[in-house]
């Protein structure tokens, strides 16, 4: 593997899940595979579970870390060709990325959607910037439209934690108060696309993810109808898609509860609002599943350094 | 040694104090015992003392460390339970704990009294919030109320420079522009109730401690009167316990003077205001201890986590 | 070596240059000589080359490293000796540079000009004040006057490129939107006075560097003329030092073309705003050398760092 931006990224995800397992079984078997290589985070926007299970995964290969804020440690960088740099930008991605390039052998990027600019959010200026100018490879560390460490992450948390062959699956919309990015809903789509799994899409009107990703997949309005029998529930919430970042609904009705739960499985990303999101007696029973999967970004991000390593 | 919340933590001053001197001697006799452990250190305050010393400590150990500061590079926490999360809090301690566990074998915190709000500060909620939700040691890197790795430090300081076996050991209030929490005061205290010294406590009226934690200890308002004969001088300004917050005197008179000082050391936990807590003279005089009490901050938390590691 | 303060503390820069190539060619062939040794970074400004190459060099020799934004993660210092400490500053450099010396065994410092008090510049109150109290060795990852680190890696750059014994060799200045430092204009000047090379700055009336530093060198102020038969062309903005810190012109006629390159190697230290500083067509062509200059940075602090490892 040269880059991780995408899921797709995996040439084959039950042998990623299943590589995963092994690593996560003895997290440092492989101490030395990373000696004398240092992977740079560089973090367009803040992070917890990302920032300290990367570095986790980079120690337990034998790598060196560096991370860096660019936003407060650094300074704007210019992404458009030809520009006059005469205003608030100081350093162009083309210089940056080839910069990065000499003090790493792998850097990772955390940069999110702005949620203003649709077009401007999928060309996906930062992530595609170190991947066309870098020359060392790069790992998405949640871009604006994806975020496939998460979805590896839930892919391996999924197979830990599934009870029967083919499994339902639904991923089910949430109300928040602010406008959130698709990335996770995105990746985590794309992921149950390789999978084999009863998958149901469930949101109110006006919130349909990118037609593109959610192609052939089941999307149901009716969110009790699409619940039923679910073995796994994937709750997140995400701003309108065509309504770009807007907020079109708070409904509490599509909070998810122990009742609605049923016996599924629940599963987030995190950080989660509680009572908003998803009621506290979800959160606080066995049924989540939220701590295993923060705990699997560590095996998904090792997997993916490992693999990364073994091609440099 | 699970926890190091307080300085009542260790089971034995004298022994600890004791053993942190033969670590002082050779830093890296355990360089092994830390390997691939992580210790995560979360700051929601400033720190220059404590940042430094606990990376350096860890890596004498032979552990990774990271770091994060929670306010910049993360997010707000919720600590209430029950609570409808839909304000500007986006995680609740409770998965931020358990998470943070998923990624180190210890964690340590800083988090200051707000000095507005006594239950609240007193409630120790990011401190305890770790303590109840995490599934690993917490180590308290300062707290609202209390601040044990200095207390430690303070104690080997001490033990290193007593020239007679009970000596007399003041805490004297001194001047200060900002209001500041009386964690440092409230482990030294603490620490000195397991000494064999004669102890007195000095302040002006109004400036008087949580009488639980200063329960049974001489307390003179009287500054000439307490210092009278002093071996060890230990300068803190603190604000108002019972008008809670509040600054009450900025009475220069109560500023340290070699002239007070007398042939006592001089002790003070840093950062210190020349010229407000203390005169430049008994800063820059080798009666002053202040450079020594620093480096020991490194043995006291190696101590600390040497123990812990040693019950992992 | 003890300190690092100026390219003048190399004491033969050729021997340094041809020592900084040889630990190009084997970066971790030193992977030993810094082992139980800790390099203390404090950033007082922002940066990203010097972040991660520094970093780079020292994990290379097996350091330690800590990394501290004193500004964002500590406080204020005071610099004045004898001041009352009554108001927004915190702690005394003199404390600061003893404390800071407890835990690290070197200590590397970037505190940039404010450009608009010349003699506060010029005193390098937060470079000295670490030299002066600090019982440590200090490096300068650039000061208010000097970037001996940058200057050092443009002396390697050079010589791996230079295709004649005696090459000529332009520092020419160019037009900016914001009033920059001399610190890296003054560095070159200074590595430059040390080479054998002919050497000529080139800038409008008005942008004169200090006149101690280009004491001794050609000055020509029509950039053409200056250009003639240039084998490298160093390119760099910086304010007035005669109307101290003022932008006197941004004259695009002075931003560097192909065409004024002529078959020059081109030069720049990074970051560079294109199409200011210099057109798109340099930058992207092969004979800018940029890259490889912001590459020998890790080479050209790794032989500082062990330089001062071998004195310690």
């Amino acid at each position: 593997m040269k880059h991780y931006l995408s899921i797709n990224d995996l040439e084959n995800l039950q042998e990623a899940v299943k590589e995963a397992i092994a690593i996560k079984e003895n997290p440092h078997q492989l101490k030395t595979i990373g000696n004398q290589k240092t992977v740079c985070l560089l973090f367009f926007n803040n992070s917890l579970r990302t920032r300290l299970s990367t570095q986790k995964a980079a120690m337990n290969l034998g790598m060196q870390v560096t991370v860096m804020n660019f936003g407060s440690e650094g300074w704007q960088l210019e992404f458009e060709d030809g520009t006059i740099m005469d205003q608030g930008k100081s350093e162009h991605i083309k210089e940056a990325a080839q910069v990065v390039s000499q003090f790493a052998d792998i850097v990772a990027i955390r940069a999110f959607a702005g949620l203003i600019d649709k077009e401007k959010d999928e060309a996906e200026l930062v992530l595609n910037g170190f991947r066309n100018y870098a020359s060392i490879p790069v790992v998405n560390m949640e871009s604006s439209v994806t975020h496939p460490l998460q979805a590896l992450a839930d892919a391996i948390t999924l197979e830990e934690n599934k009870t029967k062959e083919k499994p339902k699956v639904v991923l089910s919309w949430a109300p928040h108060p602010k406008a959130l990015p698709h990335a996770v809903a995105n990746s985590f789509v794309e992921m149950m696309k390789l999978q084999d799994a009863e998958f149901v899409i469930t949101h109110p009107e006006g919130y349909e993810l990118n037609p593109k990703i959610t192609k052939g997949c089941t999307i149901v309005h009716d969110q009790e109808k699409a619940l039923e029998n679910a073995n796994f529930v994937y709750v997140k919430n995400w701003s309108s898609y065509s309504d770009y970042g807007e907020i079109l609904s708070q409904d509490k009705k599509w909070m998810m509860t122990k009742e609605k739960l049923g016996n599924a499985k629940f599963m987030h990303c995190l950080p989660v609002r509680r009572n908003v999101v998803v009621e506290d007696a979800v959160l606080d029973s066995n049924q989540s599943l939220v701590i295993e999967q923060a705990n699997n970004r560590t095996y998904s991000v090792q997997l993916v350094l490992k693999r990364i390593l073994e091609k440099l």
